[in-house]
């Protein structure tokens, strides 16, 4: 049942997509804000001085306008705000600090090692946290959050539930955990929703209201923008590209499908095929060496056949393909992938689907752990902010 | 970009909102329906008298409330208005004249003769429409609008572009051209997507918000609801179900992909496979003979491996199956992908999907066709409303 909207709300809706608007802008005045959100130019001013007020947003220079007198360009202050992300990938736990402007920082990278418990672990995660924060020089005043992306599925609450490659995990409140030891509000996600959610606000996404974000690290997964926001599902595990079926009769994957796109194209499956660690057999393909060079082109159509469905699924205008597993061969993958693309979606008449390899591909889930923090802080959400669903 | 919010627009959008709680409902006091929309009990009871006032909603009754005072209880009133509801197929011209309730009261089917230019089917879907308004004695003022489901893909005019089993009709203005001879206004949209929304006004879908539906028509289509809105994706065409690839070496589909789900598994591949015509195929293997039985669930099973990505994809609770090639194997096909999805699907510990077979499977078009007309009027978009987009 849809509810009902209440009037009070509208203004901090608005405020946010004032916000964001300049955000996704490389510098931008008032009546340029006006005329891109149709709000009037008296509620835009209302709305700047108070985020000016704030120390959100400064003034940064002018330029000429042709009515004569010149518009004053408006920014994110970058250093108005911080956020800690932390990716905690089960092989590696990797932290960013990033400003306002989604910019990291400062990185660290820690090895996870396998005997320790989940606790003990979330404890090194906060541990890297305060330390990233320490050496910034960064008070806690300024740090609106930790955002934590972690491996999938998750419940509501924060709890993950079964995942497929870590056993011991089994309902851990994860987002609980890291509150009590940093001591700081936690955003948490899954990796792949949490490096799209990256790539909308500091990537390639920045003004694309709707796109698919396909995440190869140790396994596949994604992330799904629809108008502006991100698409998480009934039980927050929507954008599951990595269990899209590809070959009916192949492999049984650990989700209990069969054939799926993760078993076939994931790290370990380059391995396997090759017997060479996935760092080297990447290389290889890259240099042009011809066994590492099929594998890895036979892998870019498999992905391409999940990326196709995809597109004739969700109808969108941009792909992004990131995470850590791109390594050299992203460019390979993008040309199999943007030229299936183009030729078998169905709606290719109709408009071109971009297909692009991120910018931030390899930090892009310790970046949109970050950006977790500051999307659910800023960003624009129409549903929930004024039908306080 | 976002676009900011208008505030006196809210009150459409919470009419619309009440307006569709009262349908959903099987009879519904003032005070559930505070409840359910999380409204103020004034401004449900200004709307509620508003819609009296326009005749749209009648009292019907009360029951006893545990205050004391008995509450009055609501309904839609069917008769308030209809819609005309046409299905053009490749072969046939389907008509429903449905009520406000968007139960069909009247049908009408008329083969297409191949011979006919798309101008002169046209005209005939219009006398089609006109008659069936005549013959059930509808004066044109209780007539909200024609709806029209036609194969896509459709540009957002609602002109056909290159649909792939109709190659006579590349670039007809069929919404103008309707409009045009039946002077009604005419709401367009492909026939899976009109399914859909006929499922969520009329049939199983009524109260489920997020959900897919799957069309078996002579083609293979989808239709996506999520968060209570219809998902059409940037060009009209998202929930393209029949071509998501489900053997990536199989066959070449007219659509530019290969093994696709539709090349794989509409009526024309059984045909093929058995020999006879498809009423016979799903009639025999109704009836349990083991040639015709073991090419429908051949073909229930790569329906299922789509079923599963795209639960995988959209993280939904309900699939529904529906359309004419449901015929007798409807019940096959919904317990093969129903035990596929519990098995299978990545999220299959943190809630169940269910899978049914829609109640209105052999009109579901049709029924959709007209549903589009009160979906356009009366269904609550809170973007659209409030964004003016």
């Amino acid at each position: 049942m849809q509810l009902g909207a209440n009037l009070p709300k509208i203004g901090s809706y608005n405020r946010a997509v004032v916000l964001e608007t300049i955000q996704a802008s490389d510098g931008i005045s008032r009546v340029q804000i006006a005329a891109r959100t149709r709000l009037t130019a008296q509620t835009v001013s209302v709305i700047v001085r108070r985020l000016l007020e704030e120390g959100l947003v400064v003034e940064d220079g002018s330029v000429p306008s042709s009515g004569g007198k010149p518009r004053t360009i408006l920014r994110v202050d970058p250093g108005a705000g911080y956020a800690v992300g932390v990716h905690f990938d089960p092989q590696e736990i990797s932290c960013v600090l990033a400003d306002l402007a989604g910019r990291p920082v400062a990185r660290s990278h820690l090895a996870v090692r396998t005997a320790l418990s989940p606790e003990a672990v979330i404890r090194q995660m906060a541990r890297a946290a305060r330390r990233i924060l320490r050496e910034a020089g960064v008070p806690d005043g300024k740090v609106l959050g930790v955002g934590l992306a972690c491996p999938g599925p998750l419940d509501g609450d924060g709890v993950m539930v079964s995942p497929p490659r870590l056993p011991a995990w089994d309902q851990v409140p994860i987002k609980r955990l890291l509150c009590e030891h940093t001591r700081f509000p936690v955003t948490v996600d899954n990796d792949a929703t949490a490096a799209a959610i990256g790539e909308r606000w500091a990537g390639t996404a920045r003004t694309t209201p709707s796109f698919a974000y396909l995440y190869l690290g140790t396994g596949i997964g994604g992330g799904i923008f629809l108008d502006n926001q991100v698409y998480r599902g009934r039980s927050m595990n929507a954008a599951e590209f990595g269990h899209i079926t590809v070959e009916p009769d192949g492999p049984e994957c650990y989700c209990g499908n069969r054939g799926c796109v993760e078993a076939l194209c994931c790290p370990s499956a380059i391995e396997a095929a090759l017997g060479v660690p996935h760092a080297a057999a990447c290389a290889a393909a890259a240099r042009g060496e011809p066994a590492a060079r099929e594998v890895i082109e036979r892998v870019a159509r498999r992905l391409a056949d999940a990326a196709v469905s995809v597109v004739n699924m969700l109808d969108i205008d941009l792909l992004v393909l990131g995470g850590p597993a791109l390594r050299e061969v992203g460019e390979i993958y993008r040309e199999v992938i943007a030229q299936a693309v183009t030729d078998r979606a169905l709606a290719r008449r109709l408009h071109a689907v971009r297909v692009e390899t991120s910018p931030i591909a390899a930090d892009a889930a310790a970046i949109g752990a970050a950006s977790l923090v500051f999307h659910a802080t800023y960003a624009p959400r129409l549903r929930t902010t004024l039908l306080g669903g």
